[in-house]
């Protein structure tokens, strides 16, 4: 008989009963050849003295086998391991197979996605963090969005499966989307240009998929929101950035690279440019309406924050315009309410706007459409719609408020301008006060924030990074600010020496 | 002075407020060269009295123009458009672009995704939906589910920047899984190995995407889960199929081709097989890992209802034998729970995991946290663990109750086995019922199923459905079976006569 008990190894305390470890065990010993098909095993009673457990341990584990044809009853001669498995070579004992393991590296080799870096803190629990422009999610409107979200899993299967029709997402929120971008940006389009994805950030990986190939060319900001450029990248394009001044993207430079060659997408955040937040000028703006017809130019406009604008009137997108059908648009909804709820849209010509409803489906198949409906009776109660307008006027002061205090506390050691909108200020550091050392020590006393190191991007460094003060209350803001002048006057003390 | 009373045409029902129908049509006729740079405006008292408005409106327009730097105010000369904005060849009245339109076509060729099967009703509102298999959410501990979920937004920014940490999501959620799928399957497996997904489709997607490359093989059952072959094409993979039988998908053909060619990932439902039920048994499972070894053959495992078993013990998964770390085992949430909840996790060696949450990261950059961190509460609880011990009971009296129906109602119209898991049965309708028709005919009677060409694949025309029973109750069963019933007896009185 085999040495069973050193084979199986039984884990009293594991959570897995001691039946199916057995089960488990004696499967592994038969894949792994050193129980031949046709060869008998003990009976249940020899079985049960020799791993000393109950006998009816040993019975529950050859049920189970049994059920799975690993074994099979041979009258009054006993139970033996089912002829029809396949013969395998027999390894020797210590080869045996850590039982159920997962390694730590894959058996096959498979394509590598690049470096990602982080934007949170990991393994500690800092107690502030600076973030690089979220919205404040304690005073959205969740509790509403909840009984509304609750109420509809009350549905019957039918109902809902009604609302699964379009590919595209809930045909409510659509419409509300539609009727809300009209009234906001006179951007005059209805259901069928507009599909719900998993935030801006699916619409623009989704976007980017059915235009870039391997081998394309995509123009980007430098610098430029990195997650766009990971994007590109992974899908097998380069980029040629141009660079971003005062007055947005360089459009001369765009209009004399499509002379020479033809890119495949241009992405650009023209409103408050991601990480910069400085606006496309008007002339800038008509250049390139010019340049993206004269060239047919696509182009990924990503309006990500323009409801939260603080100055007179908000820039319109390019959308807006005569564009030929050449812009598409994508907006969040996780910048109005909270980024965890994972909610954007895309705008686009119809005829693209189906072809990506496939590809939405392909990736996340349905969508969560209960969330999508609720989402929808935020805009049609005007909950929505009151909520960014309170937003608006709280953040517009937390601006002034960060600002202000930042300027006092550290202004001849960094260089910002005040954001014309958004959530976030792009504050560049003297280099006397590099960033990563700051971050350091800044974990240290209780704050994760940025080393600035995700927006460099090649020969290009920085040491800059965004600062999101919609989130932050006062006390917060306080407490961040007065972290960040010690951590800067000790910095400089020590350059000084 | 131009006639702008007809280019800009008011619209005084318009939700856009006239001021801004007035700045965005201004902008317009800028835009499309009918005003030129440095052309002066009519006085506002003038505009108004064109416009038959308000003069105040016509001053809050030009503000808005003026903000956005289109208007420059000159003293005592009036408004004029900015001269610094690019001249634009003026084009006829006639042409006026379309004020904001979207086209129906885009400016651009981009990617075509291939055609989507609709699964759902569009346009119409049927009483009855007969779906593939979908749990049913009324009996979810969703109240329970949303008290969490509610609560974690009262988390400070801080709090929840915290539980973003890891991209690949939620790690409460991650160890709640990894001891789930120990104690239910016996898979030993940590955080490490787990990635969150939004359903298993974007699971299955993430993999094929860092498997696959233009050109690639990919080996999948005849017939097979549609969408898992439609993400292989799209990322340009050509399919072998290969068939399945009773006894599973035929491993000796799958060795054959793979002495042939290599291919780039087979992809195995081999526990409740979709759409056939069918389970592979135990010597092709066994001959299966032994060539996946031979072959370094990469293998998506979809067991995407594992949970839901209802014969004496389950298959264990692959993943649990020793594979070489060749398995990447896919699982959901969402037939635990409701389809409405996209929740999945890809199981996977470390290496593969790190690289698939970057990817995770470009499509969908932070994930529901917020509803993952509630999921691993009902883990933690053991309200999830109850639920499935009880869906499984209810599910199974569904199973034999919907079976004993069908078979009672239509029995020598159709060809089916009872399922040993899962919420669907695979139903094969005589050819004589072809499905098309009986589709078209059960919609005017209000029911909506599929005419079964989802599962058809090139030369293979099946005439079949899968017919999901966990989620319908008693009531909603009768008549289903009812209108199934007295459309076939039709279709057969019409093809005696």
């Amino acid at each position: 008989m085999l040495p069973f008990k050193t084979l199986l190894s039984l884990q009293r305390k594991s959570s897995i009963p001691v039946y199916r470890q057995i089960a488990h065990g004696l499967m592994d010993l038969i894949r792994s050849g050193i129980m031949q098909p046709g060869s008998f095993l003990p009976s249940s009673r020899e079985m049960a003295v020799q791993l000393q457990v109950h006998r009816k341990t040993v019975v529950a584990a050859y049920e189970e086998l049994f059920s799975q044809d690993w074994i099979e009853t041979m009258p009054r001669k006993g139970v033996r391991v089912s002829p029809l498995l396949p013969e395998i070579r027999p390894r020797t004992f210590k080869s045996v197979p850590k039982i159920n393991g997962y390694s730590a590296d894959a058996g096959f080799s498979f394509r590598r996605m690049g470096p990602w870096v982080a934007m949170s803190p990991a393994g500690s629990k800092p107690r502030l963090v600076l973030n690089d422009g979220f919205p404040d999610a304690r005073i959205a409107p969740i509790e509403e969005l909840m009984k509304t979200y609750r109420r509809y899993f009350r549905l019957t299967t039918t109902e809902r499966s009604v609302m699964y029709s379009d590919p595209a997402g809930s045909i409510r929120l659509r419409d509300a989307i539609a009727a809300f971008l009209s009234d906001s940006r006179g951007l005059n389009v209805e259901r069928s240009h507009v599909l719900i994805s998993s935030g801006a950030q699916m619409a623009i990986y989704m976007a980017a998929n059915m235009l870039i190939q391997n081998g394309s060319t995509v123009l980007v900001g430098e610098p430029n929101y990195p997650n766009a450029n990971f994007i590109f990248q992974q899908l097998g394009a380069s980029l040629i950035r141009v660079p971003v001044d005062e007055y947005g993207i360089d459009v001369d430079r765009i209009d004399r690279i499509c002379r020479r060659k033809k890119p495949s997408l241009l992405y650009i955040v023209p409103h408050h440019h991601h990480p910069t937040t400085v606006t496309l000028s008007a002339d800038r703006r008509m250049k390139l309406l010019q340049l993206i017809n004269t060239h047919r130019l696509p182009v990924i406009e990503d309006d990500y924050d323009y409801d939260f604008h603080y100055g007179k009137g908000p820039i319109l997108p390019l959308a807006t315009a005569d564009h030929g059908g050449r812009v598409i648009y994508v907006g969040s909804l996780s910048k109005c309410l909270a980024s965890s709820i994972r909610v954007g849209y895309m705008v686009a010509p119809q005829d693209f706007i189906k072809e990506a409803s496939s590809l939405r489906r392909m990736i996340n198949i349905r969508g969560d459409i209960l969330l999508e409906e609720a989402l929808a009776d935020l805009y049609h109660s005007g909950a929505m719609q009151r909520h960014i307008r309170k937003s608006v006027k709280l953040y517009r002061e937390r601006r002034d408020r960060f600002c202000e205090m930042l300027a006092d506390a550290m202004g001849d050691k960094i260089a910002f301008n005040v954001p014309p909108g958004g959530m976030a200020a792009w504050v560049r550091f003297r280099e006397e006060y590099p960033l990563p050392g700051i971050a350091q020590e800044a974990a240290r006393l209780g704050l994760f924030m940025s080393d600035g190191h995700f927006y460099n991007s090649g020969s290009v460094r920085y040491n800059a990074l965004r600062m999101g003060f919609a989130s932050l209350n006062e006390q917060e803001m306080t407490e961040i600010v007065a972290i960040l002048k010690k951590l800067t006057e000790r910095t400089g003390r020590l350059s000084d020496s």
